[in-house]
Order: C-alpha cells, then sequence, then structure tokens
C-alpha cells in the first residue's frame, strides 16, 4: 500500500477541474502533477520541466515509438501526451500522481493501467454549468453552446469512471476527493501486495 | 446519491470487527446495525427486536420460502439469518446499514446485491493477530490454533472484498473505515440516478 495510484480526471469544461486539482496538490502533500510533453514552441514565462517538457517533432516521435508515452494527440499540428517516466518516478516515490485530461486520453489510459483511479467531475446540474460558462464572460454564444453539446456527449462515458466528484460546494468538493482517493489506497485491487503477504505470513504461524 | 449502502463486514476472528462496528455505529449517525434473525432461545437480557428477532422454526422456514433473508445459514440445530424488511427500510431511510458476517454470508450477498460494500478487517501481521488472540486469554491453544488456521483459509477470499480495512491502531481504523464508506457513495456504480438526471438535464439545456 505504499506506492502511489495514478489519479485521472476529468470533467465538462467549466466544471472547475482546474481549481480543484491546484486546491489538491496545495493543500496536502501526496500528490504530484503530471506534465505533459508537447512539440509546440513555449510561451513566454513557461518553463520547461515545469509547464511542460518541450520537445521537437523527432523527440515526441521517438517517444512514440519506444512506447514512452501513457496517452497521446495531436492538436493543431502539435503533439501533446503524457510521458510515462516522470508519472512512473513520482507513483513509485509514494505520490499519487494527478493527471487532468479529457475522456478519450482517460479511457485509454484505464486500458492500460486497470488500477488507475478515473474521477469524473460535475457541477450539481446544467443549469449550474450553463451559468458558470456564461459568468466567465470571456466566451461567445457559440462557444457556450458547442460546450454544452460536447458535455451531452462527455456525460454518456461518465458511469466507466470510478468516482462522480460533484463540484458544488468547492470547499466539500476538494475535502470529498481527497477522501475518495484515500480510500482508493486501501482498495482489494490495489492491496495485491499485502493480501500475499498476509497469505504468507499466516501459514508460517498456522 | 441519497439511499444507504449495504455494508458487509467480515474479517478474521481477533481483527476487532466488533469494537470497529460499535464504533462507527456510536460515533457516526448514518449508520444502522442490521438486526439478525434466529429460531434459537433468548438468553437473559436479549431483547426481541433488538439483539435479534426470536421466531419459531416455522416462521422461519416461512421467511425462506418468501426470499425474505438476504442470506442464512444453520447452526446447532438453529437458524441465522438477516432479514430483508429490516435492512431494506433502513437504506430507503438513507441509513447505511451493516451487517457483520462470516465470509460464505458475505459472498452470497455480493451476488445478490453487487452494490453491497464488503470490508475486510484484519491485523497488520499473523503475529498480531495471534497475540490478540492469545490476549483475550479465554481461548486454550487449540483453539487458537484452529482460529489461526481457518484464517488462512478465509485469506483465500479477502480479494473479493472492496476493501482491505487494516486494523493496526484502532482510532485511525475508525476513521479510514468511516472515509472509504462515505467515499462510496460517489461510486459511478451507485450514482446510476444522479447520472441519468444529469444526462437528461443536459439534453433540455443544449
Amino acid at each position: 500500500m505504499n506506492s502511489g495510484i495514478l489519479i485521472v480526471i476529468s470533467g465538462f469544461s467549466g466544471a472547475g477541474k482546474g481549481t480543484l486539482v491546484n486546491r489538491l496538490v496545495t493543500e496536502y502533500d501526496n500528490y504530484a502533477l503530471s506534465i505533459s510533453m508537447t512539440t509546440r514552441k513555449p510561451r513566454v514565462g513557461e518553463v520547461n520541466g515545469k509547464s511542460y517538457f518541450f520537445v521537437t517533432h523527432e523527440e515526441f516521435e521517438h517517444e512514440i515509438k519506444q512506447d514512452g508515452l501513457l496517452e497521446y494527440a495531436s492538436y493543431c499540428d502539435n503533439y501533446y501526451g503524457t510521458p510515462k517516466f516522470y508519472v512512473e518516478e513520482q507513483l513509485k516515490a509514494g505520490k499519487d500522481v494527478i493527471l487532468e485530461i479529457e475522456v478519450q486520453g482517460a479511457l485509454q489510459i484505464k486500458e492500460k493501467y486497470p488500477d488507475a483511479l478515473l474521477l469524473f467531475v460535475t457541477p450539481p446540474s446544467a443549469k449550474v454549468l450553463k451559468e458558470r460558462l456564461e459568468s466567465r464572460g470571456t466566451e461567445t454564444k457559440d462557444v457556450i453552446d458547442k460546450r454544452m453539446r460536447t458535455a451531452c456527449k462527455e456525460a454518456e462515458v461518465m458511469k466507466r469512471y470510478d468516482f462522480i466528484v460533484v463540484n458544488d460546494d468547492l470547499d466539500k468538493c476538494v475535502k470529498d476527493t481527497h477522501e475518495m482517493i484515500r480510500a482508493a489506497h486501501y482498495a482489494s485491487n490495489r492491496s495485491d501486495d499485502f493480501i500475499q503477504f498476509l497469505k504468507e505470513d499466516l501459514l508460517k504461524l498456522s
């Protein structure tokens, strides 16, 4: 029960994933944030190995060939992906590694890593979701409508996540999420080593 | 997410199940303890509907025929079982209903109620288990040896429980168990109603 859990967080645009993840990483010391790898150029202020791992197209394609990525996708002529080495290093160090990622990538990861913990973040209702998107004041009506339609599609796969995180009151949401992750450490499918130890230990003493 | 969860607690003799269950019921108000039905005669001080539901052989067999029991077994010429009506009444009222039961009964229940939450309580090691059995000072060496051999067999099915509850420090164990149960309310397989509501709600607004 000493190694960390790979935690995948998805949810509707406007659900508050980013804020939730920031709060978890800031308030508890068991979390590490996964760092993505990308071929796009760094923007002003972005630091290599902190914001992203910035690499060339050739380096990225080399990683793909080496099976060095947990998942990846291509977007606007650039690659984005999750490097395995950093995640695995943090898991071994006992950190619960958080990946904030869209639903297709999340389900890819669950196939490769059945012990990953998938959390889906949602507001308590469609009305609240729409209000949050509108209150940002930065998106046009068209963009908001598109996000609501995307949410409809994403809702179809919620069932394949392990937990549904309702973000109504943020403080409660942060606390609940942290409890779900703590509890997940005791799940029997993540306790193989302990169960094996205990079986052998009982045999010796009986 | 408003109805309760059926919680099945098993574990090695000497693991501290009884103490754990008592602490949960005493310290938190979301729990109800399942009451067993039996054909054995009440002992001094035992109250019908509190310690057990005391019934005749005919009444018990009538319950079996009516499919009125979650599980039952016969022991020393008496029947012991878990009546459905009480459990279902408490679940509907939003209580998390705790059933302390041995492994065979627990696995029977998981087959009938896949949403039941199965917790297996264990000390951190075989040595601690043996020490706890010895420290009771009431059992002979033969009985303790038999319990250790039973533990070996029970360890084979630990994997089929949802969570492994390590009872090392009791206060921590009570808190951890309560967190596992709280978290379980957010599991996607127990959120069917909310997911369905949200899907329809999103369709209406997009």
